[in-house]
């Protein structure tokens, strides 16, 4: 039993992934496939970046991974695959695997070429049916991923500016808002390891976290340790600080957006 | 072959349940798993257990239906599980499952904490992943209900007060929306024994629904029996009195909200 | 291992989808169930027809490809079956399945009236759940369509009138925007023959596509050929002419809906 994971900007109103899914059972009919998701904002591959890698790991070893989020559909990008602790991925090469190829040295990168694993004829439009789908389908099969084409250095992979969390000249750690999930949640790329660079230097003193006008003191354990309707600070299930509001939507309570900044710094 | 169904809240937009299932289905590879909804309203815990109540019938035995409507994740609210005829249910223990609870008397009831049928570590905000998916899957499995934690008593459930119709002073029969679905369709908590006590003690006399600042005549049979765009009443697939209108929005045209009221009464 | 692929417009608020799905496992518990899409327009028979069509011939002979579109369900509609190319359609006879009658001859269709494949009761307002899922269940088993109602005619059968292309007095190709999808992109009814009647008789010169005010000229080979954010034309993977902007949205940028015209001429 293979699994096929599907993470796209496809959305669900059209056929796009009803197709992409026949045409894998056609080729492997005994293979589950799971969406992760198919709402990722048409072309941002910055949240599709974060979107794989904060899935991939609690799937079993062996899952084949397809992200199609592909703004140059058609043109002559390439489309790459490659295995990190013996889970697969498939994607453009746009940087859509960011997050993956910055984390990992990766053995073995294939350009996938092959021809003789697409559909025929190959549309300029939707390559997610016609090379994404059957490729992944083969990959689920267990044929090795250098037979669907030819070997490309890492260095040459696309690869995201992924905003990063600094300190400012006042000591204040500087973050942004990587994305806004469906609760409202905001989710920032500040991790606990960060947030201990300022907190166990002053002993003694607590956390003030900054978003929109507001100001939110400390971390909470959970979202009921305030009352319904206050905001708070968490450490989510990405592992990353999050800003919520209990019982309540939190972009609309700060109204900010993705890509916002979050200022962190202590007080007495 | 095992079935899991997933009731939540979290939207198809973020990588959660995607994530759920990739815990499941490395636990558990064959079993099939099916979305009843995860639009519920956020937190709308009412929402939530009309949703598992009309629907965990249709499925075969032994199926485990898992809900996660959870507001106060990561606080010290129970997780429970119980099994009836045959149908295991595991959710927060916040009155998700009262219906089922209210026409139930239950043998026996576990409160979920076992940490090690956990996932480890379990976060502070996404139990779905962290408890809720791994125990699906071990109950998918054949595991006993009882190995997952320890027994608990039916009248320390949480349930919620869920609005049931009444007879007010002048003899009407008021009840309320419940939900409005895809179509616009307003559910009400009237079900044909309550409108069988109007309507048979006078005999001759039609039913008058009353909904918004309109008034509706008696029961269509089916949503083509009255002129496109008129509004109609009739019984639904829950059974329970439902306000359409044939080819349009209902909740459009009564411009009315979930929890407003439905009054009824006869007329020659 | 068999399929069976669904198109309605029941959105995936509601647990209609779900309900059907637990019906269906009731029956064949190793089917593989595929969503197509549950978001045509509520009542949009037209849409379900492009949708259903474009998308059955990527699936498996033997697949059972169910369109629950169903305006007057509980009437006295038919609902009918039949078998093009070893696939399998099921839907109610009200024109979702025109584009298939149209280009076929077909041999043998079944209007499903076997009550005996139907769930007891059936309900006036979801057929959906009652008839359509465990009928498909059955088929998906190998039960003959035969087997399951009565043979009606082809001639009998409801089809809809779907906007053909045409020539203008003046020569021009007038066409008309068939569905818009996620992206924004405005899928026309004209396909790569129509347009080389045009271009094929003025060799040397261009086509001009005129869409709400604008003109785009002639083909575009993939979306990022021209600028961001300028408007293309392009066969798109239907096979049928659609207008996009490379990394935009078309239907925003030229405001236009479902339904308007796109008219086509040359020039030099």
């Amino acid at each position: 039993m293979s699994i096929i994971t599907l993470t796209t900007d496809f959305g669900t109103d059209d056929e796009y992934v009803g197709i992409m899914k026949g045409v894998i059972l056609s080729l492997n009919p005994s293979v589950a496939i799971v969406d992760i998701t198919h709402h990722i904002d048409p072309h941002d591959l910055v949240q599709a970046a974060y979107s794989i890698y904060s899935s991939y790991r609690y799937f079993p070893k062996g899952t084949v991974h397809v992200v199609v989020v592909d703004p140059t559909v058609g043109s002559d990008r390439n489309i790459i695959a490659f295995k990190i602790t013996d889970h697969i991925f498939l994607a453009p090469d746009n940087g859509a695997l960011t997050l993956l190829i910055n984390e990992n040295n990766i053995n073995s990168i294939t350009r996938i070429d092959n021809t003789s694993y697409f559909l025929d004829p190959v549309s300029r439009t939707f390559h997610g049916r016609d090379i994404f789908a059957p490729v992944s389908a083969h990959l689920s099969m267990g044929i090795p991923i250098k037979k669907l084409g030819t070997p490309v250095a890492q260095k040459n992979l696309i690869c995201l500016s992924i905003p990063e969390p600094y300190f400012s000249d006042n000591g204040e750690l500087v973050g942004s808002i990587i994305s806004i999930d469906h609760f409202g949640n905001l989710i920032t790329n500040i991790n606990l390891d960060d947030l201990e660079k300022i907190n166990n230097t002053v002993p003694g003193k607590k956390l003030c976290i900054n978003v929109g006008r507001d100001k939110i003191s400390d971390l909470s354990p959970n979202y009921s340790s305030t009352i319904t309707g206050h905001p708070l600070a968490i450490i989510g299930s990405r592992g990353y600080l999050e800003i919520s509001v209990n019982g309540g939507n939190a972009a609309k309570h700060f109204m900010v957006e993705k890509g916002d900044v979050v200022r962190i710094n202590t007080v007495k």
